[in-house]
């Protein structure tokens, strides 16, 4: 089945808001084996809104637009849900209900303006929202699905959670003939176009099966479809493809599907039961920050230093401040008695430092923008490594932080920092 | 004039990648005042690209497209373009320079895939790409522009902001007879609902001009729109309007535009010459990581701890280790004195700590998940208080850095902080 997603807002139009929402909507169709032909984003414009539903009614069997039903006068999605429908608003005592409910929760009066988001559309069935007072709506007329849903993140995906999916995918499972799976398989450190010729001959490798290159700053992914008459044989084509590629460019890839290098390292830190402290300059508790995103990092990271200072470079990492006038808070040297430090106060079996240059001032012609020294100590050696990335501020805290990761993924894997 | 964007790949589709593109695009043409009307995401198809493109070219004067222009198999839009303007290939010597110059910087080997780069459609010309191989094109049919980029962010912004934005504004320019300006006002700390009461008579306050509530979690954003016969008069009505706004809600505003909270701070420290340090622990380096995002913040961020384990707290920040006994180190007593022992070991104005359970596990009856406690110390006075936030770890992590934050502006500010 092809779904139509209307993503409603001219927040989105103007460029206000990134349009999250369609990411996150696609995806789960995609999961159901739901076919996304088409996004669009169309302003809060009751005109704009009836011409796209039209084309999406004509064109895919489901249709989700989120957006434009909140309770002030800028949102007029329920409006041109009923006049599209030819219908017209009934009070939902549920509604009503749930937002009477709410407020009582948070300990704050319902305001007049709130009471009238319990009229919905007569045609289709209310989707409840426990998240804030805009309820969805759920519309089947000719053999289409027409779901509305609020634009706020969070009350779009509880809805979509507990009740949209599990309702699409038992209309869309009654449907297939064929199973068609995806796998991602994330790389970092190689560029695409040595990625390809790497691949090889393409069609010798995926044997009818789809590969895309998904490129961006931190690495080229690797997306694998492959369409099949049943569950074990698309699972077996799909594992069978990977194999080869992982043959092929094993060693540059981290991790499968959207997984986060931060988690693969976590779980590969977890799994060899492992800790680490880090001293951070350049990267101002970024990389702490990704190390600490994961549930239950408490097992493996003890703590982080933000050494911004000089002070707190000697004070807390026992930097020797002779070092320091000597080769600078950004070099080599300093990186590595940041790392040793860090991992001799903490006691911990890694410790890692960055110092930087993370720009857009603070450069000189020896030592540009974009010069990160990274140091890396455990029990035995203490080594330390020089990058080189760009001007932009915040994306070379981000491609640091990558780099970081990286180096203590192959660390604990036995491949070499250089490759 | 009018423009529609196409955003071209399957990854937008299947939710793989966020559409930050096309945000990008929109924000930038609605500062040169032209009217975004669609945006659109297809698919790597030639078929649904070929009807995108008709559509967009029979009902918007500029059409920007991206992506599908890289160098392997799945990368069809260039064919698509020729297609439709039933035109050819050529080879450009100038793109075939730059590709070379580009792979000689690299120290890398031009690869034959990326040869074949250089043949550009013979229709229109080309838009130098300096940060990757893909070149764009600028074609000029039937009194409308279509433009093509390549979907690497970088790259196409650079084009973006190089080449295409003046061109695009020298021509709008010409055309317009009314000045239209845009403002955002960005509130934090009073729910959506609460907001629109307290502005009282909408038609009174903005007497023609348009207001948009654009709500997140982090708080709810005021977009109010004027459009007057010139730039004077457009510039005079909007600040009358702000001003009124700023009357009703003015304390909940932090900031205008798209300015971030953690820039309104670090220029509010920065002109009072105060400096900061701060204790982290549930946060793991968040809060430091925002604060050192702005160049030159090293004038007022001296140090960060990320005491993530009771030995860090009770090593570096002296922190009483029968205290944390007594209280749990997730404590209102722990939280002052971590901003305590910072402040002192810093030598800074403010102290700031951080302590409290991101979840999604390690919840207590007592102290459920979402449970965050905030140390604030300056040279008089020592003081903490609690939030209570929900279930997701990232999320949780987000808000409590945007309260401590604002907590910062308050206190800079004089506002009491439990407003």
């Amino acid at each position: 089945m092809n779904a139509h997603i209307i993503s409603i807002g001219d927040e989105l139009l103007i460029g206000q808001t990134v349009n999250s929402n369609a990411s996150f909507i696609g995806k789960a169709l995609t999961e159901i084996q739901i076919n996304v032909q088409k996004i669009s984003v169309v302003g809060d414009d009751k005109k704009s809104l009836l011409n796209e539903f039209k084309e999406a009614f004509a064109n895919s069997e489901i249709i989700i637009a989120t957006g434009g039903l909140g309770p002030t006068h800028d949102d007029i999605t329920r409006e041109a849900v009923v006049e599209f429908f030819n219908t017209h608003l009934i009070k939902s005592d549920e509604v009503l209900e749930d937002i009477y409910n709410r407020f009582a929760r948070l300990g704050r009066e319902v305001a007049k303006i709130n009471e009238t988001q319990a009229m919905v559309p007569a045609i289709g069935r209310v989707i409840r929202n426990y998240h804030g007072t805009a309820p969805g709506y759920w519309i089947s007329e000719k053999g289409k699905i027409f779901i509305v849903m609020p634009g706020v993140p969070f009350e779009m995906k509880a809805m979509m959670n507990e009740f949209v999916i599990d309702k699409l995918k038992e209309i869309v499972d009654s449907t297939l003939t064929t199973v068609k799976k995806q796998s991602t398989l994330q790389t970092t450190g190689i560029a695409e176009s040595t990625l390809f010729e790497r691949l090889g001959n393409l069609d010798e490798l995926l044997n009818g099966a789809k590969l895309a290159f998904l490129p961006s700053q931190f690495g080229v992914k690797l997306r694998i479809t492959v369409e099949e008459k049943d569950e074990e044989d698309a699972n077996s084509k799909l594992s069978e493809i990977e194999q080869k590629i992982r043959g092929l460019a094993g060693r540059f890839i981290f991790g499968r599907g959207d997984e986060e290098l931060y988690e693969v390292v976590a779980k590969l830190l977890v799994s060899r039961g492992l800790t680490l402290s880090i001293a951070e300059s350049c990267t101002g508790g970024y990389i702490a920050n990704l190390l600490t995103n994961v549930s239950g990092s408490s097992k493996y990271f003890e703590r982080g230093i933000i050494s911004y200072s000089n002070a707190a470079k000697v004070e807390l990492l026992k930097v020797d401040e002779d070092l320091i006038a000597q080769h600078g808070a950004v070099s080599l040297e300093v990186a590595r008695q940041m790392a040793d430090g860090v991992r001799a106060i903490s006691v911990t079996d890694i410790g890692i430092a960055v110092t930087g240059i993370m720009g857009p001032l603070g450069g000189t012609s020896e030592k540009p923008v974009g010069t990160v020294y990274i140091g890396f100590c455990d029990q035995k050696v203490c080594t330390a490594f020089k990058l080189q990335f760009g001007d932009d501020r915040i994306m070379n805290k981000q491609r640091t932080a990558q780099a970081v990761l990286d180096t203590i993924r192959k660390y604990i894997l036995g491949i070499p920092f250089e490759a």
